[in-house]
């Protein structure tokens, strides 16, 4: 059961354990993620050398997989990391950034969720569908489709895997089979900040780290992006005030913020 | 002809088509450039893999090639990309940063003009000088020659390459054969700030797609760059909170700042 | 001696020599790293091909090797840019990022400073003990060992590559043989924002472009970032808007804010 304790509870463990989540992920976003990690209580580790990858997953408590600037070099090293994850039991989150808009991003994905399970992928509503219908093309990495529309993909996804898929968007669909919750929190300026989309994948990451059950995770990690991003949208003129005041709200969040803000429902 | 309301109407369409403009840039600013983008209305891309750069070009309204941190597997893709921008009548926007400082840049920067027409070349004093004149060595990426004295090696490389030549100092030249326009906006906090340069090379692609005249582009993009630099100054207590500023300031530019703040002449 | 003064007349000459410093560094905070740079006033260049590296260490005033996310073709211009410095007579700065979290880091650390010898090696506590004792494992990079517990491995390390040693921390420890200077300035909020670490190693390859004594440069780095920080906790409200006035405070120190606050002793 998602609620304002379920989140805090979890958002206590983070701050408590401060898990070391090892991200594989896009040059664009490395900073900002690095940052969203640190502010929410995690210790991020950015290693992706094929030397070193497997040693890294070896130590770490959960690793964000993002392809958001792929190049084959790292496409290798991922694999290698998945595969030592799934040894250790370690949760896999995948961010599929931009997966539709050329055939490589839709091959490498393919090719990634066949290496080894994912605990959860976490998308906009374009990659989703991309995900698992080759019809839909994006344009680039900015979704062109409503959430709404695309959270039947979300559900055939989450059956074709056998994982949780977490579709964010005006409203984020959170599903696991036949589960689905939704979060309402977030705010329209949020699209126009780079990178968000990615540090709400590195958050998930952070959340499966101490909560193995993998639905309540990507659920918890998208209200605390909505929530923070409401927060941050109180005090920022722009999307550049915007950026700062998210990573100051995500790390001065309260239990009431969550209390008050926190809008769920399962439909 | 150039005016604030030239500039107000691309502004404008650019709000509205948010046009996909493919970045193939450096590390340094892949983040500041992407939310630049972002800030006006453009939805940003980075890809760089041989595998996908054809592709992605082929969706993109407009392409930035940037050889701030350039390394030999990125060149192939750059000429890859530009390529593709050829056959499809893609405006490319070429920032030579560092040209200058090593024969490696000035090799690359040379095969890359020489590989594919680009719309335009968007540099500081020291670049534009190196390209023109192997006399002029820089130090690093920061120029150390006045855009005054550059300006006219601006009207001989546009006459080399056929091409808008943007040159960005305390006064901008842009220039096209024998058109000119200074544009006299900024501050001098804007050299304390990493990547503005490169930001202004993205935001001129942006003009670009939405402006056949690749030279009104490039004032354009000039303009909004130093009116939103004006405006956030106002606001700033150093280049750190300028860059927030310049975040905020782009994305809430108004047709009255362009009216007030714009300074431009013909000579 | 390090006092308050000798700090200041370094602050005045980098803003008066604008040095350039060479940095081959991770993509996590290439940015950061070269806005602290322009914020105190030198002129940073990031370049890492193996083609161009030589060449720029030839116009270098420092060279900062940090290898936070490295990888073989980035090894590689490494060595081939310490070995010029050390014919140049550049000083060169070690970050050595994560060290002991990976057999990879830990190889590769060793392999650069037997390339060349490194004028400052700048750590956090588990770095600088993870190069003299291979029983220290880091969980990823952050530091899980106090700075105080660690001080005698630097003055070890210090004697094995006859470097200075700046093991940074909750207090400061720079050391050099039998000479010891202990800082203890800073703010609870820095290891809270990544890549503060790595803009200590930048900023003290910038003093020691302008001062060739490296005990006095590396001590003036850290004072420098720790008052800035202590300036940026006064306004901050968390991790988000700290890096934005630590940015602010750098640019804007007086000499002022270097007497009142600098805390220093010898033990």
């Amino acid at each position: 059961m998602i609620s304002a304790r379920s989140v805090w509870e979890d958002i206590v463990k983070i701050r408590e354990r401060s898990p070391l989540v090892h991200n594989i992920t896009n040059f664009v976003v490395m900073n900002n993620t690095a940052n969203a990690l640190l502010a929410l209580g995690a210790s991020p580790v950015m290693a992706h050398a094929d030397e070193e990858v497997e040693e890294m997953v070896g130590n770490c408590a959960a690793l964000v997989i993002n392809i958001g600037t792929l190049s084959a070099a790292w496409v290798g090293a991922m694999e290698k990391a998945m595969l030592r994850a799934r040894e250790r039991g370690v949760p896999v989150v995948l961010d599929p950034v931009g997966v539709g808009a050329t055939g490589y991003r839709s091959r490498t994905a393919g090719g990634l969720l066949g290496t080894a399970a994912v605990r959860i992928i976490r998308g906009n509503a374009s990659e989703i569908s991309a995900l698992v219908s080759s019809g839909t093309k994006m344009k680039g990495v900015d979704s062109s489709v409503s959430s709404d529309s695309a959270s039947g993909f979300a559900h055939t996804l989450s059956g074709m895997y056998g994982c949780v898929v977490s579709l964010s968007g005006e409203t984020d669909y959170i599903v696991q089979g036949d589960r689905r919750v939704c979060i309402r929190n977030g705010h329209p300026m949020m699209p126009r900040v780079t990178g968000l989309g990615c540090s709400a994948s590195a958050l998930s990451a952070a959340f499966a780290a101490v909560n193995e059950d993998a639905f309540a995770a990507a659920a918890h990690a998208m209200a605390v992006m909505g929530i923070a991003g409401e927060l941050a949208a109180r005090e920022a003129k722009g999307p550049g005030s915007f950026q700062v005041h998210f990573l100051d709200a995500l790390y001065g969040l309260r239990v009431e913020d969550i209390e008050n803000l926190l809008r769920i429902d399962e439909n």
